[in-house]
């Protein structure tokens, strides 16, 4: 099994991920925020690489069934029901909803690996589930962080570092790139209290800044669901 | 100070570098090659971003005072004098030259910071002469990893993180960021031996197999010279 890590969505193109077995993290929020919206019963999650894009699919902004999501550079967007908080998406909420869902890093992230035979979104949220599932398929794993505008995000690498040591530590057959060996090392480096080292992340910090101290409390949250969303006809949904 | 770290040049654009503080890297090789050329008495390195230009540049193939050098994917070009390998541009062949020098990651990157105010080149073998000139020059410092067709390069993120090493040390009011402490961490898992994680990242595994297992021995050398390249009207010369 060989594992690869991209660190930012910019390094590559789409084409890139035909056929490949991707798994999409943006801790701070979107990955975990999709996650919390399954979890809590959302029929699926739509992810769209515009907030135009956004708008159209979910057929304006006062579609019934179906509810706006998302946030640009941290803040909710205009018309939208939803910003990019996971405690805002609650059972009462988003139960039975489709989310047309938008955001800076993370939905973009998702729409470019869409041509993935298997797409998944992780988090530290859904970590054990997901780590045990890409155990079971035994393909090649490519993990492609969101990162923070074409930078590095110290809690996606982070994150991936964890689930590529889950993966050595099932395996020791596993073949790794620069970027997932430097991947490993920063999660050995800054794991161990996720809470903490994310509230010292630049995206975190900003978070604090911007009145959202407790995302940061739910986005750090180790295994909290079993939910995997799975990517298949232009959607993110429960991988039963 | 601030410094960051960018992994790749795909990151960003050229207008970025405008007016800061930048220093590039491309350990294997073209770092290093650069700073070896100009410790051996070349008179000036012009680095160029297609092997058309640098042709075009050096007034075709067969130039007196100028050589062409530099790598395509590793493997030295056709018609050109000197390859990638530090080794070749010894006191006898480059002493007074001009080098026009391409090569796939390295040289494109230091095109790519063109704008920037200073403009250096790092490898391990001026480590120490750089970083003390950057503690003088008290700057924010912009570190450009040339990476490997736009990935992360393990060689050239402990490189850098070296140097943030350096310079926190020096200042700890250094200001980091997600990616400059990435780098940091980096340099503290690999660093200790330099000639043997060389030797285990995906370039240094690429180019032991193409023969060049040498060349990883005289990248790997710490201080072994005070030369530091400094950029100025399209070419680099000995910073004096």
């Amino acid at each position: 099994m060989k594992i690869d890590v991209l660190l930012s969505p910019i390094q590559t193109d789409e084409l890139y991920f035909t056929g490949k077995t991707t798994v999409v993290i943006d801790v701070l929020r979107a990955s975990s925020t999709i996650i919390t919206a399954l979890s809590n019963g959302a029929k699926e999650v739509v992810p769209v690489g515009t907030v135009e894009f956004a708008v159209k699919v979910s057929g304006g902004i006062f579609g019934g069934q179906t509810l706006l999501g998302g946030e640009r550079n941290t803040k909710k967007i205009e018309g939208f029901a939803l910003g990019n908080s996971p405690s805002e998406y609650t059972k009462e909420i988003v139960s039975g909803k489709s989310i047309v869902f938008y955001s800076t890093n993370g939905s973009r992230a998702i729409v470019k690996a869409k041509y993935s035979a298997n797409l998944f979104i992780c988090s530290f949220n859904n970590m054990k589930s997901l780590s045990d599932h890409l155990k079971k398929l035994n393909e090649d794993v490519f993990i492609l962080c969101s990162g923070n505008n074409n930078f590095l995000s110290l809690e996606d690498s982070v994150c991936a570092g964890m689930l590529v040591n889950e993966l050595v530590s099932y395996n020791n057959q596993t073949e790794l790139t620069d970027s997932s060996k430097s991947a490993m090392s920063l999660f050995k480096s800054f794991g161990k209290n996720i809470l903490k080292f994310l509230s010292e992340t630049d995206h975190g910090r900003l978070l604090i800044s911007n009145g959202f101290e407790s995302d940061l409390k739910d986005c750090a949250e180790l295994d909290s669901t079993k939910v995997i969303p799975f990517y298949s006809g232009n959607t993110l949904r429960v991988l039963k």
